[in-house]
């Protein structure tokens, strides 16, 4: 007997008729004999809805209050849920973050889970009942305030209980049958992924891939816990997100015909800021950046120009979220005379495209061929950022797409000769 | 300082804006030197809302899950609440029943609080904030279970809280200005009551007036906490439920120009089963209320006629809320047999009118007036029962306003000269 926990989205709930299907399939995997744990979001728009709501009564309203009301939308799809399995005729219990166990720090909006401790969780389990879980939320471990784990955060709960259940797999429900090798609104080829490793997960994730939230990955990745991401609207396999296998070909074989390339990412959410005329002096640098990072900014993409000896100045530019561009603006404008760079120029009109696949270092052609075919698409690189099994190029925003579709049709990711192949892969 | 819990129901917190509006009533509170304490239900038609989501997912929802949807609700207009407070200047925190130690017994769906444990809420207090807490709902001893109240819940929320925390006054914010000699709909000149004792209030209560429920009252006279009932949405005095003074004149004076009939209440929510022949035997009309019990059925008023001498026989009539019609004459049917009584009456055309007075068993012409008024009305009486404070009869459906209204005017209790003297009640 396995235990699966299964994560459904807010767009897998939208109404009582859908509630009503996923019903359905979590119990057939119950009656397949396994222990089903299930983490549902929101339904549909609810939480929007909430925000509105809230911005309606206070323009900013508290943290703590802003996470009490955000909850009751999975308190709603949970015990809906929960409902609509009895109705089946089989048990469910649902539970609060809380009742679940998923303790987290205070920080409000954003917590981070310290422990896990599903008591509740496996006494339904061994009682043969089916455990429905609230996402998104937890306890704080100080003040036992409510508390929301952010984007993704849903995702997060359902491989963190998982990991804390030893389940067997953590299967992701989404509106589309997987992780894809690009984004199959831009290329229509584009092919589904039956097999990643974590760490092309990973890239791909901060590269733009929506499907699963980079902190997810990160915590399946320490607990080495198979992820399946797949449709709810469907019975095929999805993708199996696992660990690297240590040779490329230990099992059924297929892994000589996997391209080292997985597949290609896009971002449009980030903006670029340029410091220009910075003295080239040690520590200015980091003077710039400790002081976003005391803004709390993430910093995606860096590059330093080679410092003009004549001028002594040097142009350092970096990406970031293009929400937080105001107040990274207003925080390098408060040490512009402290520092002495000449002036900023933002440009939110950016686009980042990203190359994903383990091993690429081992293939010295890869960055060439990528070069090569934006090039020939016509397409300008900005700014460039490498990593083990990563090349990421900043692009104007409206030549994102055809940098896609390039860069996906001169790594032999189109979908015409191999798609039987992809749809029939091995899973797990 | 004074302590004061006040309760605000769905109709006070419909939307953003009267959340506002009931946010500066709090803060006014707040500022005038008290500590404030807020019990708050689900905004307007919420439960209503999540009921026939429910409905829509399953035609019997289990009780656990459905006290988990129910309790969504308060979870939202408590935090946008503590939200709107917030953005007034002042610190406000939101408490789940279950965070405000409120203990239940396991009963979903009308669970009975066992215990209150506010520790939480006064420590917020202690730190000088506003502590708002969700009415309706707690948590059980046993199972640590989300539970709800049942009708009037949050009110008896109020007053559970303001007797644990020593409270000096529990108010219950409602849309009509407190307690009124009858209803105004029926009684144009209807006047509003300035204080009632907490026996006056049950009677009322119990027999369908629907501002204050049984159960707060109750709870309110074990613990001597006084209750003011009135509007949110003006500043007036509204009806302060307080215990029975023990002489009639032992104050401001005005207790000599006190009617001893505090008001006519009525309840068209009832119906009548006569049991037809039952063998005139001792333990018989027990066996049927026995069998009643059983089935979890609250008999209000009960007549047993004479016995025919001639056929041994009587015919048992009672009345008991019309939803509950059915479960009792399936379980009455179920024993005709062994009983051996021959048939079953049900009408569910009838209403309950009702006048309420302290002392009134002291004045032996209460009785007389009453049912002379209602013949001269023309209305006829079909079952009659009284306490101390009360006489209740059954009459026609059709014939209850005429019946509110002759027993109000008998009674003198229509407002054209007394109106100045109740609306400047001396309050408390």
């Amino acid at each position: 007997m396995a235990l699966v926990v299964q994560k459904y989205g807010g767009s897998s709930v939208v109404d009582a008729s859908s509630i009503k299907r996923v019903a359905q399939r979590i119990v057939a995997t119950k009656k397949a004999g396994n222990d089903v744990v299930v983490v549902v979001s929101a339904m549909g728009d609810t939480t929007d809805e909430l925000l509105d709501l809230a911005q309606q009564v206070s323009p900013l309203p508290p943290g703590r209050e802003l996470d009490m009301l955000l909850t009751s939308g999975e308190r709603i799809s949970m015990a809906l849920l929960a409902m609509a399995i009895a109705n089946l005729g089989h048990e469910a219990r649902s539970f609060t973050g809380s009742q679940a166990g998923v303790i987290t720090d205070s920080t409000h909006g954003k917590a981070r889970i310290i422990d896990v401790t599903p008591g509740r969780i496996r006494e339904a389990l061994d009682g043969g009942q089916i455990a429905i879980v609230a996402g998104f939320q937890g306890v704080s471990q100080d003040k036992k305030d409510i508390t929301t784990l952010g984007r993704g955060g849903s995702d997060t709960t359902a491989v963190a209980l998982a990991a804390a259940l030893d389940g067997d797999v953590c299967e992701i429900y989404t509106d589309v049958d997987g992780i894809f090798t690009a984004d199959p609104r831009i290329v229509r080829a584009a092919r589904q992924i039956p097999r990643i490793s974590y760490e092309e997960m990973m890239e791909m994730a901060a590269c733009g891939a929506k499907v699963l939230h980079l902190r997810c990955v990160e915590y399946a990745r320490r607990f080495d816990l198979p992820i399946h991401v797949r449709s709810s609207f469907s019975q095929r396999e999805g993708t199996w997100v696992v660990a690297a296998r240590p040779t490329p070909s230990d099992s059924e074989g297929s892994e000589m015909e996997q391209p080292i390339i997985s597949g290609v990412a896009h971002d449009r959410s980030e903006a670029k800021i340029t410091v220009v005329g910075v003295p080239d002096k040690v520590g200015e640098a980091a003077a710039i950046f400790k002081t976003l990072a005391g803004a709390e900014i993430n910093i995606d993409m860096i590059v330093q120009n080679v410092s003009a000896a004549a001028t002594g100045r040097t142009d350092i530019s970096f990406t970031l979220p293009a929400t937080d561009g105001t107040t990274a603006l207003t925080a390098l404008k408060k040490i512009q005379d402290r520092i002495g760079f000449e002036s900023l120029l933002f440009d939110d009109q950016i686009g980042k495209v990203s190359l994903i696949g383990a091993g690429m270092r081992s293939h010295p052609g890869v960055t060439a061929k990528f070069f090569a075919a934006l090039a020939d698409a016509g397409v300008n690189i900005e700014m460039i950022s490498t990593s083990e099994i990563r090349i990421s190029v900043i692009v104007g925003q409206d030549e994102v797409d055809s940098a896609v579709s390039a860069a996906h049709r001169a790594f032999d990711l189109d979908a015409d000769q191999v798609e039987a192949v992809v749809y029939g892969g091995s899973g797990r």
